[in-house]
């Protein structure tokens, strides 16, 4: 059950800390906080173990993933103990970084599924699991795309899916949300989940809208504020890509309440609050006879350090639901994103509800 | 079908606000905002319509209620507009208004229900619910106490359960929580259901804390400050009566997440704040490796009105559930305390789910 | 000393509020919070008394001032008893307020002056000084503009110079910032004030920057979201009058930090939200050996019951200024600006000094 | 003009971030952010430079300053690339800190006295300051101690007038604040300033009050709440010690206001918060015409990093004092302190203006 994980975006601030939590867990140099699998409802045989795991990727940029990690020790996303008890581990991990390939799309495609074979075979994996964990894209509107004009996350899912790899990706940029590639992963008998990894205030929601539409109570207005630096952050001052992401993020008090709620939510790039996000909701909403209230939240936490432990919960699960037969979307991972495929519930509750059977039923498959 | 609601503390803010809002409905001066059982999952034929509701109640205090609801009006808690247009059914339901007997407890209890039993007889009620919503008593310890040195709470309990009648506890006191009364109620075949109704800061704990735990994240501390003026707060200065609410505010934590997180939950009346309640949590949290983040949430909450339409939802539930041959103690209704009866879950989706089902198995013995 | 007040657009929310409260003081029917004027430091006998003050105005639209109190009672601006008990002095205040006069900016100008001189006569009025409580209007570039070609706001100012008559701006808008008026302003012997009101976000901004800066705290970035609904607030969703308003709410910063910090100053219209603004600041600051501190501020404040005592305090300021033969703008108001005229300090406490100097100025003026 | 430091609690958080601040400023490693000192109002020539102080102290405990300094550096208080750099001269220091005296009091106020003696000989020291930096004491209530009954604070004060040195109390303990000792500090012809430094919600609040004052708004109630953690927050769990800061933190609103507002200030110990100290006022007032309002701040700040440059700020300014020829209570330092000797302005801007002067007049002094 030797799984590989192959990191688009492997020199950037998630994939790092993905890296050096990785390494820690299999060094037994820190605990499983923050890992969903390995919650007593969640823990399966069917699910490969951290050591099982092996770590390589794709990206544009040249930083030494180890250069990197120091940077993220110094912003306080991951313990400068922890880089430095690692040093070898991250120094050995930079070989299976490659660059990412340029050129014609159908030469890219072929490159990076070249790179995947290779890493498959080198590694003797049984399998590998993409995970695209790129900045965000502008949106994309074509839903007719094809090989020659899908954009880069899209092309990412294209070759994943061509070398037999499940694909999974925690971006809100189209990936495999594309007709022909639903059809493309179904013709290769692979997986895939997405979209848009929910790690801070759309989490929150995802449990407070819930509440409001159990009490009955009426949301008026719900208006949020996202203050980040960091490389994610730089990325979304682009208005395309912010708008990509806001609409990604306001999904969830629809689907939540059945109705929309005025008020937006923006997301603003201030180089100078780093890498520990804070996001401000001011929720407004009636209870009985009209009476107006109102509930305030602020989010104070790391993109990163959040986000890291579901790309290996994610890609654990993508790897047991692929060797339980499993093919095309898994709507059921719902619990880990934004914006996920199908038409599940909104409610982290429910869709909590929904993973913890999922992953019962990979369990039973494999079982003698 | 037709059914009363006989509220301890009938002059009291949620009290009134309970027959405010239940007098526009039957008038059709207002919606259903804030009634949980309106919700599509939770209607059913075998919930009495508000149209079938009577209210009467016991009082220490002399108000008169309709003096009351314009004081409620001028604070904001319901609209001016509704207790002008309610004038004559207000000064009408203060005949259902009835002093509470006083001396020993045995005389007590026998004044209550002969009440209870006029009340049902005038009105030509099928049913009369007790619903308690006087102010928080002292923690009472005893649980072995019996008639004559029972809690004012229990006395009701008692009173009510001699009378044929189910008992709801909205306050944190003890009620019907004594093992006699418990076999008091099975051997009067009536239901009872509490305690202390989930209105503010510890609803938004009871959604709050499942999320961390379903993520696996560390919560390190959770602290918080209520600040309220109005009647209950200044009974909450009494440091014995706001020693039983800190203690029914924490116990959700330890439930939902599984351990006792440090901080603890502090109420200061400052009469200046009125009705309106501001609370304040700080939750500091430890995700992947160990990195420390922190949400800070704060809810600006009318306790009378989030307290209300749960009155009227929980009388028609326990109506129901007495119609259908329950009998005791009703664990199923946790989703609406804040220290439930029994042992059910403390994650508020879960407790929604338990409470949808229980509503739905009333509905079935209703069926022809 | 019987002064008038001509308020440009006396049908909106400040004016209306002006207008309750002015009366009510008359009538004895309120205390004089908010009113800087009113503090034992600037209490002055070269100031009209509240009695001595007439109010008029120009508005556009036609909603009787009455119905508009009537609305601003029900959304708790004003309190409803004080429009119930002054109904007879708002309905004789109407005959005052009369439409903008309209057509080419010449006949325009006339129209306002003529207007102006009547109320003057009419009312055996010593002097009327016209304050613009009108919408914010889009950024106006053109500092070379000249009658033709002005902005409503700068019609205004020259309209009422044309008639002798003192002017303050209460709005972001140009008003009389344009060298050409400044210029008919001394000419015509006449005094200004402005720009743009400091009643909420600003006003704490203007004490706290300068707290940092006293403690040699370095800001490394000033974030805001400004959510408001009401009036002002549907026309700053258009963007134009947005900017012009963002613009002038963190100069502040500049002024009084010495330097730029990241980050900027957002305001959205929601509807819901009404006219009790909430408006959310996040500092981020480094202190001693650059550890990173941040504080957060929420303001929930109504912008018309703030604005309102403030136009009535310079209204009487600048009559007595008038009075006592000054001439042209006056930048020792800054106190109550987001955008003061002139280059004075920006830190509210240096501004108080000035302010009490200049009021003391003028009583000694006034004296015999 | 070299100039000693002698900290009582040498040991503790505060002073050991001065001590690595003091040393990285000599070794030029940081900036001066955070010394007031050093903005261009008050640099003079009358203060010592830091190239000019020597730091010593006494302390109860004996972890090595070093080991002190590196546990600052792992909870983010003081950055761990300036601890590494310092480690020789941190290891150098600790030779001039020096376990405090035990046994009777005379004769561990000789003992005192003695070591601050040796200190200003061994390293040649034209003066040493005394500064109390220890953990707060419960509240003295008796004014008429003497020698023998002293707390711990006030013989410390004693001990360094007998030896001829300033001394600053930057805690809210009784420190020189004895009939008896100021007598005695006037015979010896020594200064001493205090009390309580001012460097987080009380900061705040003595800029955010009054503002309010300013506007004419009436505040009806200020409530909070401080969470922390660290070696201050251990100790006022004390109920007493809590009591005496709690009396210093609210003191400043009804100096700046003219009136006590409700509510209080609570403290609260968790340990898991650490030394980021959060700290959350609410704040509701009255504007015209009564309209309630409200404004929350929450404070999330390091006390040591706050606090540290104030010593060396206080430290310089106490020495050019004393060389000034100025004798007894300093009531011009109000702006550093809680609480602070005299009838001094409890407004920020208005000590900021009194602390301008003064230093002006030190240096007047100095001039040739």
């Amino acid at each position: 059950m030797r799984t590989g994980i192959w990191l688009m975006g492997a020199r950037g601030s998630v994939a790092v800390t993905a890296t050096v939590g990785l390494l820690a867990l299999q060094a037994r140099l820190t605990d499983t906080t923050g890992c969903v699998t390995e919650l007593p409802a969640l823990r399966s045989p069917a699910l490969p173990s951290f050591g099982d795991l092996v770590l390589g990727g794709h990206d544009i940029v040249a930083t030494p993933v180890l250069k990197k990690a120091e940077a993220l020790a110094a912003a306080g996303v991951v313990p400068a103990r922890l880089v430095a008890a690692l040093t070898d581990r991250l120094t050995a991990h930079e070989e299976s970084v490659r660059p990412l390939p340029l050129g014609e799309q159908p030469r890219v495609a072929e490159g990076i599924a070249a790179d995947l074979v290779a890493f498959r075979s080198q590694h003797e994996l049984d399998l590998v699991v993409v995970v695209n964990v790129t900045t965000t894209e502008p949106i994309f509107a074509k839903s007719d795309a094809s090989l020659g004009s899908f954009p880069a996350s899209s092309l990412a899912a294209y070759a994943a899916f061509s070398a037999g790899c499940p694909f999974v990706d925690f971006t809100p940029s189209t990936g495999a949300r594309l007709p022909t590639l639903e059809s493309f992963a179904r013709s290769q008998g692979v997986v895939y989940a997405g979209n848009d990894g929910k790690t801070g205030e759309t989490l929150v929601k995802s449990v407070l809208a819930p509440m409001f539409a159990m009490r009955n109570l009426r949301v008026r207005s719900w208006s949020g504020l996202n203050l980040l630096g960091g490389g994610d952050g730089a990325n979304l001052a682009d208005p395309a890509a912010n708008a990509a992401k806001v609409a990604s993020k306001q999904r969830v008090l629809g689907d939540a309440l059945g109705y929309e709620p005025s008020g937006t939510s923006r997301i603003d790039y201030v180089e100078e609050i780093g890498d520990f996000k804070t996001a401000w909701d001011l929720v407004t909403f009636a209870g009985f006879l009209g009476t107006g209230m109102r509930l305030e939240v602020t989010w104070h936490g790391c993109d990163s350090a959040l986000a890291a432990p579901l790309v290996l919960d994610l890609a654990r699960l993508t790897a047991a639901a692929h060797r339980a037969g499993r093919v095309g979307p898994l709507p059921q991972l719902g619990f880990f994103f934004k914006d996920p495929l199908g038409t599940g519930p909104a409610a982290l509750g429910e869709q909590w509800t929904e993973l913890v059977a999922f992953a019962a039923g990979l369990s039973d498959v494999e079982g003698p």
